[in-house]
């Protein structure tokens, strides 16, 4: 795919930055240096959507060269690794994508070593760290991408929003999921800072920043992103309760059993009559439930009329975000392609 | 005291950096607004070690100026909290400096809303998350310090490698922990990373490359921080496991609790005679140590010779530091308040 071409180069940045590292980390210790081997299997593979964002966004604001656009694009990738190492942490969750998660990793390290202390504490300690590295060097790479000095200021300030309303967002995750019973407008909140923002539009306004300063190119980014981001997380939402565990890389429900209260869930709540309220009330957020209750959830779910909503949202935001895509002065080349990633990013078919 | 002048300006930044960004996180949730309370009672107070010699390290390296290099020495405070905060977290420490950590007072939040789901994962998912806040704000402060861009890309340079070597010396402490039984060699390399370099060392260099790039003087520097550092960790050790409770703001004993393999505890166990090997190998890293277990252990490390030497050891490297500080061509300014803040780190009356 045209839009996603740079997959390759993005991995290359990503291995080549850590075999650097390991320099470093190997002369504090060579047991240091293993966090590396960690850290290559984990950031390789995948979508890379935020890096083709950023990408796309400079391209479409019409910046030239292919070296320096690239190499700052990968930094996205290292701030989404610290993002689901630390999010796993905070989950207790023991797979990312089919395979353990790093704090699991770190567990098994303190196991086969039949090591003191709780493995349990170590795993932890190991995956907090890291993904501090991972969000360390991000910026690192942002910064050193080769880009002149007045982009790079305009790029690091919009960099610097979009962490701190990555992490807030994130927060507020936790917040809404503790506290429970929220609204529709919760849950949409908490899509638009945790995921719209972060994984689509600040992606675009960086890589336009690198390129540009100009407001109304930033605007038709925003215009196109936001609703696009949303119609990503919802169709996400729709995958963590509907998805099959081999596309999706996580057991059956797990967003049921961890209770997380998306748009999706919100709505079923909404529209439930009293039989499906009891039976919502009794199996959702339940640790252990079994895969009878999985099914039992999902078919409320859809009897409620939730998931056709939440499929009709996303047609509807997809739509909207296509228009403002159609009418902007981002570049022809770029139309394209984020067009292209439009349908990749809602129908998670990559 | 001279050397630490900085301290109310230092202070005075960090609450006007989180005002600011106060208003990012409320627009995303009061909730997450909330999180601005929590760092900004953390980050009050503290020594500022690492700020002072950052700014001692700029001004010893003739650099101008006062606001940009006190702005940008700042942004130390905040790599520390995040350091501090995701320390606690790894070692599940319930105290630091006295009041509850970051994590509990988190936990605390979840108890008092009587939210869903377990207390001590929200509690870890709000420090991870703040302590990734503080580890973005770092670098975001630095760089809008209004330091030249020429030094600004030295410092942020060094700031990189300071960092990177902090989370990778963090690692191998608790790598070191884990696997036990190590060397006294082991032990000084964790303190040379985790503690040396990024306390004293790095912090100066950070200082020297704002100012000047200057081989010599960087030199100068390491001839100083590094074996300062080195005292400062083991003066530290030390009261980990006879400090006054009042004065640590931890309780008594914790670090054998811990089972911390400093120099102080490789050199007991390097020491020790049969009987008190076996009092050491029955309580030390013992996770419901007494009092009186924290005193005969306390007995044991004295009577090996352990705490002697050790006390030896940090005036030998006291004595180094201040022989390397007078031959430098470090500004007489900067001698004077260095050497202040040398006694100020080894004897740790601040």
């Amino acid at each position: 795919m045209e839009s996603l071409k740079i997959r390759p180069q993005v991995q290359e940045n990503i291995d080549n930055f850590l075999n650097e590292q390991k320099l470093i980390l190997d002369n504090v210790s060579p047991a240091a240096g293993q966090m590396i081997n960690f850290a290559k299997d984990f950031l390789s593979g995948g979508k890379r959507l935020r890096a083709a964002f950023c990408y796309w966004g400079y391209k479409g604001s019409g910046g030239a060269g292919e070296t320096e656009i690239l190499y700052a694009a990968s930094a996205l990738e290292f701030l989404q690794g610290c993002a689901l190492v630390h999010d796993d942490v905070m989950d207790a969750s023991d797979t990312r994508r089919g395979k353990p998660s790093i704090h699991k990793r770190f567990e098994h390290l303190h196991q086969a070593g039949k090591w003191a202390g709780g493995e349990e504490l170590f795993g932890i300690g190991g995956a907090v760290l890291l993904g501090d590295l991972m969000l360390s060097w991000a910026d690192q790479m942002l910064l050193t991408s080769g880009i002149d000095e007045v982009a790079l200021r305009r790029g690091k300030n919009l960099y610097d929003l979009m962490r701190t309303e990555l992490m807030a967002g994130q927060y507020l995750d936790l917040y809404s999921q503790a506290k429970g019973g929220g609204s529709i407008e919760e849950a949409l909140n908490v899509i638009r800072f945790k995921s719209a923002k972060y994984t689509i539009e600040r992606p675009l306004h960086l890589g336009c920043n690198l390129a540009v300063a100009d407001a109304e190119l930033i605007q038709s980014f925003t215009d196109y992103g936001l609703p696009l981001g949303e119609a990503f997380q919802l169709r996400d939402d729709i995958l963590g309760v509907f998805g099959d565990p081999e596309e999706t890389g996580k057991p059956a429900g797990d967003d049921l059993r961890e209770g997380k209260r998306t748009v999706l869930i919100e709505l079923a709540f909404k529209g439930a009559t009293k039989p499906q309220m009891m039976i919502l009330d009794e199996l959702f957020a339940k640790a252990d439930l079994s895969p009878t209750g999985v099914n039992q959830l999902r078919e409320v779910i859809q009897a409620t009329g939730a998931l056709e909503k939440v499929e009709s949202l996303i047609n509807q935001l997809f739509e909207q975000s296509q228009s403002a895509l159609a009418v902007s002065s981002i570049t022809a080349e770029a139309k394209t392609a984020l067009s292209e990633l439009a349908v990749a990013a809602t129908s998670r078919r990559l």
